[in-house]
């Protein structure tokens, strides 16, 4: 008789995004007049940039032909995707990353929840703390985080960064030696960056214990600051202890489309094992390939057209973020981030829980944010506002919590 | 210090697939002058359908504007598309599977080696042997497996059952009792079809013995006979112990596209424990949805436009392979599927193993197929070719095979 995968059931509740949208559907059923302005989930608004339409209509057209006609994508990704990211993420930044180290995905959430399958049920995971739920959740599936504290909202197998006002949000090395790091800079949910300095330390450290890194940079091109590295290739020794997850939904607005890679050096090794060779492996047996269609917008990406309307695409987000932080901080908010981040992380006033400040924006503001503690217990009185949306809404939104 | 899943150290050489690519790439780089034919993996050759490749392109048009992008996807698939499955392939046939009950994917293989997660890693497996390669090395990875048996080729605690011509290569009920059931029909690789009695005397097995039928149905457009059913819920007493597995990649020429569903009916439960929900959380946290324009092209495949032009493409591979299993015949050949299914079946002639008449193939006709032993030790001196091909390619393999 068949039984479930019982670690499945020691998860509380529902995924946290699925959480919020309930709630906010259940409102708008509610009170249909009222206007809700959403800077919850990280979704982008922006349309696909026309350089990279261009690329999908010829790569449909393609499709289309027998001549030009794909089939099943080569196992780890088309040849012309891994050289442009290896060219333009890596080689122009002086980081030694080979087109073959580069695995095409459809999307670094896929990615950094599938990850952890190529490492030992016993290894022992540190998450900074708040963190993106998805690593601590697929890790709790796998049976490798232990038994959970509702009370605290913690694994008794996990070890927990606290990431605060006090370190700048960026997490003290550990006391307890973990074996796998889950790092994101720039930080979601906090919107912190870190520096090429303190990265350093973290590389010195897993290469120092043994431990690997799994290093998410999915917001990477909202850096705007000089010392705040792209990659964590920009350290030296990462090539030993790092693999590095990254995104084309929040640079090019494919939250809807599902494109990303990870990459993972030769040298990263557990004695002579690459994890290189454990996930090519994983890759080609669980995994089918990113369409062509969505690989050739990919490239259309790191065109000279696509670069330029990307770019803007970042700008205009970034300058929600700039209103949103100004504007909060103007209406006597404690707010972080904002400034390498698309992500704006602020103190719940008056003593409130995240999900008390959740409420009270929903039914008073009609603004949905993102509660805090949804990302972890030191979250707890922390929120997040995204700076996905319209400019419109994004005023309005702000105008409407300064009014409160 | 980090350890890997050492099951993965236990996977004897590289997938299949991998290594056919190996040995044909080694070959055409020793001899640039002969044209290698390949019917070897199940790739379609046929481009996208007109029908669908419109759909493509007004979906790719919506993308690039602000009033119809679409971002994030609903987690289990657009309701468009989901009703339109639920209508055009179950309720049309009589079958009783809700628009709800269907998870949409970038297709059948990743959610064949996915769907095992959700059970517990003590269950035991039962496969049909040959099987699609797949089934077996996601259970060997998770640690369901057991040990290698090199001599054997076969797994500890793994279940096999033999699909021979004895038994029409439709396995028998098991003498001892699995957990987890895998059957595809019509089956990849021997091409075989189940009637739906035989099926029938399977979903009351299973849910005699508590056992769950992962049931993968990704050829069910080449059915050409009656009394072959098309979908496992056409089998009373089906919803609570199959789950069913579907593609578009041979319907409708997906392979390269990606997409695919899988359907689990609510009353599938461990206790009170539904797999739905399980799946469901699954898809939510490791999964982020198929892109919307995929999605959109999926639909397409429903329309009328859609409907006519796939079924043209696969009367075309079906022609193909009247034309393989004709002309094997007639060559001396013992060769079976090939009328539900677009894979023939040969026996290897001259007491041959499975590679050694690949080798043979591959040199003396430059013809590509897949060595039976690739899908299981009972798979071994047999032989599959694929119908796939274009109809001239297929008729000169054909007429080069005739030839030796």
């Amino acid at each position: 008789m068949f039984q479930v995968n019982d670690n499945y059931l020691k998860l509380p509740g529902s995924y946290l995004f699925s959480t919020i949208a309930k709630k906010v559907n259940a409102y708008s059923k509610a009170n249909p007049d009222k206007k809700v302005i959403r800077l919850g989930i990280g979704d982008v608004t922006l349309p696909i940039a026309p350089a990279i339409i261009d690329a999908f209509h010829g790569a449909v057209d393609e499709m289309g032909k027998a001549e030009t006609f794909r089939g099943y994508a080569p196992d780890l990704g088309y040849e012309f995707l891994r050289n442009a990211i290896a060219e333009n993420d890596y080689k122009a930044r002086g980081c030694d990353i080979e087109a073959d180290e580069i695995f095409i995905s459809d999307g670094a959430k896929c990615d950094s929840g599938n990850i952890q399958e190529i490492f030992s049920v016993d290894n022992r995971i540190a998450v900074c703390d708040p963190v993106y739920p998805v690593y601590v959740d697929t890790n709790v599936m796998a049976g490798r985080a232990g038994t959970y504290d509702a009370r605290k909202g913690t694994w008794s197998n996990v070890i927990y960064m606290p990431c605060l006002e006090e370190n700048d949000f960026v997490p003290e090395l550990p006391e307890e030696t973990p074996d796998i790091i889950y790092l994101c800079f720039p930080n979601n949910p906090t919107g912190a960056a870190v520096t090429k300095e303190r990265l350093q330390e973290w590389v010195d450290y897993a290469n120092r214990t043994g431990a690997a890194i799994i290093y998410d940079a999915a917001y990477e091109a909202y850096i705007s600051q000089e010392g705040v590295p792209h990659t964590i290739y920009e350290c030296e020794g990462a090539r030993t202890c790092a693999i590095e997850l990254r995104s084309f939904s929040k640079n090019a607005g494919f939250t809807g489309v599902r494109l990303g890679f990870t990459v993972i050096p030769k040298e990263l090794k557990c004695g002579d094992v690459s994890l290189h060779s454990l996930w090519a492996r994983r890759h080609g047996t669980k995994y089918n390939g990113a369409p062509y269609i969505v690989q050739r917008a990919g490239e259309a990406v790191y065109s000279r057209a696509g670069q330029t309307q990307i770019r803007e695409q970042v700008a205009y987000y970034m300058n929600n973020a700039k209103y949103i932080l100004e504007g909060l901080k103007e209406a006597g908010y404690t707010v972080s981030g904002g400034i390498n981040a698309p992500y704006i992380w602020l103190k719940a006033p008056n003593g409130m829980t995240s999900w008390e400040f959740f409420d009270y924006l929903l039914e008073n503001a009609n603004v949905v944010g993102t509660p805090g503690s949804g990302f972890g217990p030191s979250g707890e009185t922390y929120f997040r506002l995204t700076a996905f949306g319209s400019y419109e809404n994004t005023v309005a939104a702000v105008d409407r919590i300064k009014k409160l």
